[in-house]
């Protein structure tokens, strides 16, 4: 077994820390009882373990190929995808009304984190396929809705988002292709889109591409955008396909990392248009594809979470096998298996503080999300929404940072083996790299984090945010031994270092903007760490409260806590420092002194 | 021009902090003056940028390859390794006896840096053959020097180094490999040898291999290796080659990075036996091998900086022509360069400010062996020595720790484009993450940190650091203006933390030893930021004095070490924490709990 599902902690986190009990009271949700979302995750953990995980290292030794046009897959991808899509995968999150299971973000978060571990390259079919779903629940027309989506839900054919152009990366107010109508309700696209995730495979019978475009009397910039729909194949009324439409693949990318998921160079409109169809209004894409974006978000940082998983669970397994060198302490003479030297420990124990830590907020963000939706009071969506809008861009931008760090690790409990790509390990680290770049880089999601999400409100987020950790402080403080003393002071120290760089960010947000984005991503990392840190605590509270039900696990949780604590919280002061004092020196030097 | 050598900061660090002035001044170096030292790096730049930076996409595209025992290079290697022996290049640091130029190491090392900045994998032949010709001028005999150390100097033959087995990495104790007297003053060698950097290639006429191996008769663990000559040809008394040796190249790995660098295995003495000639006394190798593992390991330390300096300058090019999105701070109507983006200003900085500070330590670090060999005060060679040896692990694990973190950097400046091998930021992300590794991974170096040079003295020397640093501190007072406040303030907390940390790990090290090497890598890591950070507010101290001669050097270097100040050395308390509270939990995991 390449992968196995860390159930015993999804259902820990999902339970004790994200409220799935919660949850499933919520109208809509009464069918995800925890025993139904365990066996959710049972099956889910069978059908990634067993079909998807074995692919992995066939995706990156024979990666996806073009060739005239077309894209093979890796061997197995098709096959995979197609048990993906009898098994109902894709819809897990989505309405019964098209297909789905209309089962809450916090179940469908940790189908998808399994996934994403067992081979982030094929999870990104689905992944770009959820995000066309949002968009077309929130935008689509009633036709749309009804051709579309049951398609898209069933994995018969699959979605993809294309925003970015050659010219204009991060930046859409540069895209520059044309949608002209035809009057007949129609409009031909032209232009050239790049980075398209799976923009052209052969896993599906139809790809339909959600593109970004201007009209002829658009307003430039991003006010001037509008989303359409593309299919390859035109799609009749009836669902049938038609003629293949002039959208054509013309390459695809050979990348670091990933390499199994074609990421598509699409050339829309050289045989006389792309016909495509408006989703919503003119003018508004930005709007409808914020939407397919902030769903993308949240699932990028679960890549994170997951490809740091399967790194440590890879270094586990060799540091418990390789044996090497004598322990430190003298206690053995001959040389032991690699787990037992503290400097394997540490990096181990580094991986796993941090990846439990990333996945507590996620799933916690999901779960606020869910009470967002389905919540009946009206003040009790509005908070969650908040609160959950506020995470989205730190579940994004930190748990992919420390995805880099944490497959890199991974790398080095290796040893020289680490190097050698036959091992595996490179693989998750070269994978990971590109999770901080896609679907907007960290310093895009720091600036909404500052702008829209800090600065905008003038703090009150996440003023209220500390004031829930300081609850948590409180809670730590009645509890005994050194696990949650440390945890207590760190997070303390934590907590108020990051209330200081809100007031930083606050002040100087419009005052002395390059004074605040010069402490952007810091501010994000200083953020990911406490809320994260905050997790781990409040875990620690629950392991306690448990203690004796499961005792290892339970014991592993508080000094998985304490370790965080001492050796992850414990950078918040630096960082801080960083933010409040440190943007004058980012500032200083002109282009000429570089 | 893909590199241009940054002579000026090279010269910088070289002359006002390194003491290139009192290196020149020791007997042996007369000839050092700083306009050698100019005239040397000059021509260095020269063929590094011209001939061998060239080259570096070629090896990762069209690596070394195996076949039928041989391996033929990268297309441009032989010819620029030609290039490189005619130049005198390898002799930089080499006596003139055997036809080395004799320069201090202060001098080869800024060649050095060129060298791998240029190219890494190309630099590593001439890497080990250094390490080859350190342990002969140590420990060969008079016949041995005589016959190898011209031709290894001059480049007409290369060296390596043959530690590793596949049952022993880190741990020389496992060694093997069996080394039979023929009763002719040679033996016969019987073994495996793997991870053998130009264990077999086409670029010159012999390979020199320096292998260790076991006698007959040798006690058990480290105090019974010997060191052993193993060349690929039989070398004739008159130097001439005679029959190939029974030593044979079986394969060579697949990589994550430095593809152009062969990776052999080696097998021994499946055809009767390889002849070798013992070098020093039976069951002395494991010493003689420290010296070339000592030079090795400050060389990848040089690596570090190098292939740093190699991604900052491609993110800095890449930063100057990108135009994407307006400024932050409405400066400007349309999209700009995103080098005035405050956070790809922070990323640049970053990967600036970590490079210059380990150069400086590095230089530092190679004047202090420059004085502890030719300096006629044997009390300053003492202690030169012993500065010089507690850096080394420091220089090694520190410079390429941070390497990674750099190349990181180097590829999210890049955004999408990074991702795509074409652009080539990801070759370095790629090739850096061996260096933590090969030559003792950073633990090793920690071991050695902790072990070797901190607990053994009694922090004696550590210690004496601290007080050089704080000597610093007082100077930084006299001047005025925010970045030396900073700075003042900054190192003032560092040394504290690492003062803190020095008597955690010599209290520690042999009462509660799991404690100690549970922080030994933090600790490592805080010497590094600490030191480096030492070197920069000397920097400060020294642009200030200078200022007006050069003003946009000078400005930037004030400027950098500022950044140095609030962005790294803030990160010194969180790391003592980990060091000095955080052992608990590293070690409070059992196999079973991971």
């Amino acid at each position: 077994m390449t992968y196995r599902a860390p159930l015993k902690d999804m259902l820990f986190v999902m339970n004790e820390l994200a409220g799935l009990d919660a949850i499933h009271r919520l109208p809509g949700f009464e069918e995800a009882t925890p025993d139904t979302a365990q066996a959710v995750l049972e099956e889910a953990a069978r059908f990634t373990e067993e079909v998807v995980a074995p692919l992995n290292r066939a995706g990156d030794v024979e990666p996806s190929s073009w060739r005239d046009g077309s894209v093979i897959t890796t061997p197995g991808f098709k096959e995979a995808f197609r048990q993906f899509a009898e098994g109902g995968w894709q819809g897990v999150l989505h309405p019964q009304e098209f297909g789905g299971q209309g089962l809450p973000k916090l179940i469908s978060t940790a189908c998808n984190e399994m996934l994403n571990s067992a081979n982030l390259s094929f999870a990104l079919c689905p992944l770009l396929t959820d995000g066309a779903i949002e968009a077309l629940l929130t935008a689509g027309s009633e036709s749309q809705r009804a051709l579309y989506l049951p398609r898209l839900i069933s994995g018969q054919w699959t979605g993809t988002m294309n925003l970015t152009e050659p010219q204009a990366g991060s930046d859409l107010a540069a895209v520059r292709t044309r949608a002209e109508p035809q009057g007949d309700g129609t409009y031909k696209l032209f232009g050239t889109k790049i980075f398209i995730t799976y923009g052209e495979h052969d896993m599906a019978e139809n790809i339909v591409h959600l593109v970004l475009a201007r009209t002829p009397d658009a307003p430039e910039g991003v006010k001037g955008i509008s989303l359409f729909i593309v299919p390859k194949f035109l799609v009749n009324a009836d669902g049938s396909l038609g003629a293949r439409n002039d959208v054509h693949c013309v390459s695809i990318e050979h990348k670091l990392g990933i390499k199994a998921s074609p990421t598509a160079v699409l050339q829309f409109g050289d045989h006389g248009g792309a016909i495509g169809t408006l989703v919503g209004e003119e003018n508004r894409g930005l709007e409808y594809m914020f939407i397919m974006m902030n769903a993308a978000r949240f699932s990028v940082g679960m890549q994170g979470i997951a490809v740091s998983e399967r790194a440590y669970q890879q270094a586990v397994a060799y540091a418990r096998e390789r044996v090497q060198s004598r322990p430190v302490d003298g206690s053995a003479r001959q040389a032991v298996t690699i787990i037992h030297h503290p400097d394997v420990k540490r990096m181990l124990m580094t991986m796993r503080a941090l990846t439990e830590g990333a996945r507590a907020l996620a799933y916690v963000g999901a779960a606020a999300s869910d009470l967002a939706h389905q919540h009946p009071d009206e003040a009790v969506r509005r908070e969650n929404q908040a609160f959950y809008e506020f995470l989205v861009p730190i579940i994004k931008g930190w748990s992919t940072e420390m995805s880099i760090d944490v497959t890199s690790l991974g790398v080095q409990v290796h040893g020289g083996m680490g190097f050698i790509e036959e091992t595996g390990a490179a693989q998750h680290y070269r994978d990971a790299r590109i999770l901080p770049i896609y679907e907007g880089t960290t310093a895009i999601q720091a600036n909404d984090l500052v702008g829209r999400k800090t600065v905008r409100d003038g703090g009150t987020v996440a003023r209220a945010i500390c004031q829930r950790i300081a609850g948590t402080e409180a809670e730590l403080q009645a509890r005994d031994g050194t696990a949650f003393t440390a945890m207590r002071a760190q997070l303390a120290k934590g907590r108020a270092a990051l209330e200081q760089a809100i007031e930083f960010i606050v002040a100087h947000g419009k005052a002395d903007p390059n004074a605040a984005f010069a402490g952007s991503v810091p501010y994000l990392k200083l953020c990911g760490i406490v809320l994260c840190g905050w997790q781990m605590a409040r875990a620690m509270l629950a392991a306690d409260r448990l203690r004796g039900q499961d005792s290892s696990f339970h014991e592993a949780k508080l000094a998985t806590g304490h370790f965080y604590a001492e050796h992850v919280l414990s950078q918040g002061e630096g960082i801080r420092d960083a933010i409040v004092a440190g943007s004058a020196p980012v500032n200083a030097l002109s282009e000429a002194h570089f």
